[in-house]
């Protein structure tokens, strides 16, 4: 379905070529100020067309807001957003008519709704993340407030080009402890914040776009300041409402977070994050952080970090030996131009999704934290 | 919180230390037929103390079904099942009055809940995914049922030693298609099916409990003739739910489907899974399937097959220099003994949740489609 | 919050002072042929102004489908859709300042949201109801096509002037069995099918319009050819689900169904719906029709009928001897022309809203129902 | 479905000829004192057989907390509950093997499941609310024990005797204003608090009684210091979350809060309920309460009450004149003994519903408003 979330719920509409596309975001709390201009940055950010790496699609992609916002504050009651779609060019899909694209959503679209439209996989659409991007701003200025909570999303790889993301590795974890948007965009459209590996992930794409081929990669989140205790035990443990929002992403095939699949491969004994005792914040922490500041689902305070993986881009504009609807053997080629890599676009989005699955968790701890608080005195 | 699923919605009760543990599930059609003996084999894979690799618990773990079936077929109405504890023993744990277990639940816990429990973290415990398990049974009764669905999880690495499970692989790809559950119990407790790995990892074990240590490793699951169009667009995906329900199994830290993390290395020109007729079935299908079997967010028809990450488990008999929850140091070696690999076990827990996923998909799906189908003649 | 529904679900947004109001419906099936032309027409019959005995605003209230359809059929994606803010005129509201208009919602807001707005109690609005009417009208025609469902609800009361709405009474079981809208609308701006008591209830609207006062009302709502087997057991009866709807409605005080409160009067041997054979249909009907529809919760195939209460309605442009928010003692009287009784625009709202419940309840069973016909033939 | 809430959510299993019925209630804040001794009272206050009132069946209906307790407090983790079923003794239902029980539930059963079970309308079965009572008694703990929340239910019908409940009689609104349990419980088995009418109800039903025939009534409740700001607008007012919750009880035919049907009669220059300043509260509160306590669907600080209809039973001894399942002509008569009246039994149940949703809206408005206040310190 198209929601997301229990008390803070993000539903979403739209596809590629209707009129709009846009969400409603409800249970946003009374108070919070909030204009397009708290919105407009992120959205910005995931446009395409921004450099000479990605899609060369113009679209303004601003945001209206349509309810939920009186004087510049929000009024606790759903905010609408929207977003018109203005450069289409239905034309540029035409030949999806006879084939579906391998590795695209035409086919299981056909096959689930029975029917072909225009804008083939309407919902898989990149476009789609419109809302997601815009309602994740709303969430992620909420979790600013009440805590100073920073979530930065960079590129960690792209094909075989990848930074050293161990969690034993100083440097990785350093940048997690300091990294900001800033840094990252300011390392160019590839949003690589490490500047060794940075260059060549650049030249990688560039291969790929000149191949008329595209290349996948996978973009890192850390969430540093995440108050302690968000999570539902059992079937909503923080690591795994992150990864159904992360695996909801148009083109991700993967999810890790902490040690990850490396982590698998670490004895217990050094796998194990032992606590000390932090003097200056007066609780305990812990000495390594292999857990991703997730135990048995719920944070401990520590920085949250997780990776998604982003496949190479379906769409390419080189021949592909394929067959028709009806089974006839022919030969696709995308017309336009494409992306030869998803993933630096893939950022404000990966935050986005973390902002609104936190300030989901966020809201359900305070009604239960609140309450105990009142038991305590009143028993 | 403790539901999962829209349609087919199971809700799960217990910790260690309470009566008994079980769940309810809501939702399940009436006319199948259904008896405890459907349950308790997965329930029996799933219990610990089935060899020396793993803990010497005796629990028969047997389940009672309290409603929902009546001369052996359900009714439609909700299914309670049971399981009572036995064999706590809580002062095995005793010393965590004192220190939170580094890398496990207690401390989070605490931070969450303010309270101290017997349980430490009660529900982060193994022993809540028993009403997953029974659940898991019922969903995959129905799988098997409507489309003789087969879903078979297997261990496929230990530590370093792994089978190969790249979709490149032509022996990856057989055992996916082939692979039962009777073979994977039939290479030994264990449960990986490749015999050139096997033996290796089960040395792997060995060495790290002999070494009071622990280590990790990765479950596989192929999921066969899974129904074309499963899956929700946008947010619940369905890698998205199945990343869902595997991240909120204990221990986990990763999620990978299809080609996964490596699959971001491999261009789009070679990723994508170019269609073919298939003159047999009469539809189209696709030459590799690097997709994993979904496309879109929607099943194609092909083999879904997913690994999950499972981390060196956190209880280890080896002294570890830690802190108390008031901060002061010390020594914490966990009393009695302790699974040194998770791993194995969690292969029916993970067959269990990849079934309750897709019978929910299942049954959403046949709400459209079968309203769609009238739609047609009516309109 | 502000979506309704499991499988047909709707999300509203908006309030009388902001841009637009409107609403997304997620789950429409998709094959269906929808345009704007089916929805308008709903609208335009809940729009204010239509006669003397309604509020003179003028709003057009055109809706404008965002998103979900391609060549005006549905895709089963989610359906956006949009009515503009016009003729909002926020001085006409200014005493609102100061005081709390009783018995509207602006005091509680207030409490609630801890902000005063220009809208005052700004969801509790009437204007909030344009989503649930645009996304009914797509309900209903899911429902026409299915089954040929047919919804109509009227006025039955104005103030002490009543219909003989007793379910013994044979011209109110006609009437039940054949009215339609076009004589609903036939009948006039009342919307009363009963000519006996319509030109009564005229007067007494006229009468308190003159008073610058307001009455209440009630709608009478039936449902013909609702599918048998509607409603699930439990916490989601038919019934309830319908409650919940209309008592989500503003200005409204109650719910009844079939016999309703006159029932408890009723003994059981008279209340007892016996069973008869209808040759006809070839299956088991009701002889009377004290259960409206349902038994135990689910649709038995009997016309569903319930009635639901409108209070006078809170907005009267007389002085009210009333206290400002900070309580000191002042005169508040509405500026404007406002409803003398709203009970006649509620009848399209209420037929919104029922056809949301029931094609929200179809598609549940249809999940169930298609699987357990799989079941029979492949146990 | 079988879950309630969205915070506080209960899901309960079990008809009447299974092993036990019970539920699961998720949510439940950690810190609560709890024992089986704070749920068994309304239990037993529900069990039949209490009087020659009403069935002489005899279930000791022992709960047993299962889970989600440690010495004696709720850990925060799901509380499973169950009572076992002892006395079912399904002979004497046999009959409804021939014939579907008028206004009953076996015939929608069957239509709906397709299957006819022992337990005939197996959910529909008054024994289902067992696990409603078990979870209310627990929301309701937490209300009292957070604002001193009290929730009375009376009989304030029986077929025609009825007490006068109108909210202009300052009789009725001392009732509400002070009623208790024990004094309803006091009045006898009839639970009817108004002397004047109680004796003639008990007499009413009893006439029914001994001519093998049954009778209905309606319950009324009061929610007193329920702290203002609870409901959500738009679809899950407070009344409109009550509604669902009272028609989802077994037999009820109507709901009406406040001035309810008989407001639609009183002009709004009466209805409205003006402002007055309340010196010893330091707030506004209302002069009359036409409103019910709840306000544009959010509770204003007054009291909050509202009616429930029950109908007459449709299990009587008399003779019926009715058809088989296949449509033969026939005569049904129920064996064994009767309730004459299930409205005195209604009465904690409406209370165990009422705190349900109670617990709820106040654990989401936690939520909402102590992020508010965090909001307005850190913006």
């Amino acid at each position: 379905m198209s929601s997301f979330g229990t008390l803070f719920k993000v539903t979403t509409y739209g596809e590629s070529h209707c009129k709009s596309v846009g969400c409603i975001v409800d249970g946003c709390p009374p108070g919070l100020k909030l204009s397009e201009a708290d919105i407009q940055p992120q959205l910005t950010r995931r446009r395409p067309g921004q450099s000479k790496l990605s899609t060369p699609r113009n679209e303004a992609d601003a945001v209206e807001i349509q309810s939920g916002t009186e004087n510049g504050v929000t009024l606790g009651s759903p905010i609408g957003m929207m977003v018109r779609n203005k450069d289409h060019r239905p034309g540029d899909y035409s030949e999806t008519d006879l084939y579906p694209r391998p590795s695209h959503a035409d086919y299981t679209y056909i096959q689930k709704y029975g029917l072909k439209s225009g804008s083939g996989g309407g919902r898989s659409s990149a476009r789609e993340t419109i809302g997601r991007v815009a309602a994740g701003a709303i969430a992620e200025k909420i979790l600013t407030a009440v805590n100073n909570v920073e979530i930065v999303a960079f590129v960690s790889s792209i094909g075989e080009v990848s930074m050293n993301r161990s969690p034993q590795d100083p440097a990785f974890q350093k940048i997690l402890n300091t990294i900001t948007r800033e840094e990252v965009d300011g390392a160019g459209p590839i949003r690589c914040p490490d500047a060794s590996v940075r260059d060549e992930m650049v030249k990688v794409i560039e291969k790929y776009r000149d191949a008329k081929d595209s290349i996948g990669g996978v973009v890192t989140c850390v969430i540093r300041n995440c108050p302690i205790g968000l999570g539902e035990p059992c079937f909503d443990k923080l690591e795994a409402t992150l990864a159904h929002a992360m695996l909801s992403l148009p083109a991700t095939k993967g999810f890790e977070f902490g040690s990850g699949f490396e982590g698998t491969k670490i004895p217990g004994s050094k796998h194990n994050d032992l606590f000390i005792f932090d003097e200056e914040k007066k609780r305990l922490r812990t000495k390594t952080n292999n857990s991703g500041g997730v135990q048995g689902g719920i944070s401990n305070g520590e920085n949250i970090y997780f990776s998604v993986a982003f496949k190479s881009a379906a769409t390419i504009s080189q021949e592909q030996e394929t067959v028709t609807y009806e089974g006839k053997s022919g030969v696709l080629a995308a017309r336009g131009r494409h992306d030869p890599s998803v993933t630096p676009r893939a950022v404000p989005i990966v935050e986005a999704m973390a902002s609104i699955v936190l300030c989901d968790q966020y809201l359900i701890q305070q009604a239960r934290n609140s309450t105990r608080s009142i038991l305590e005195k009143s028993q």
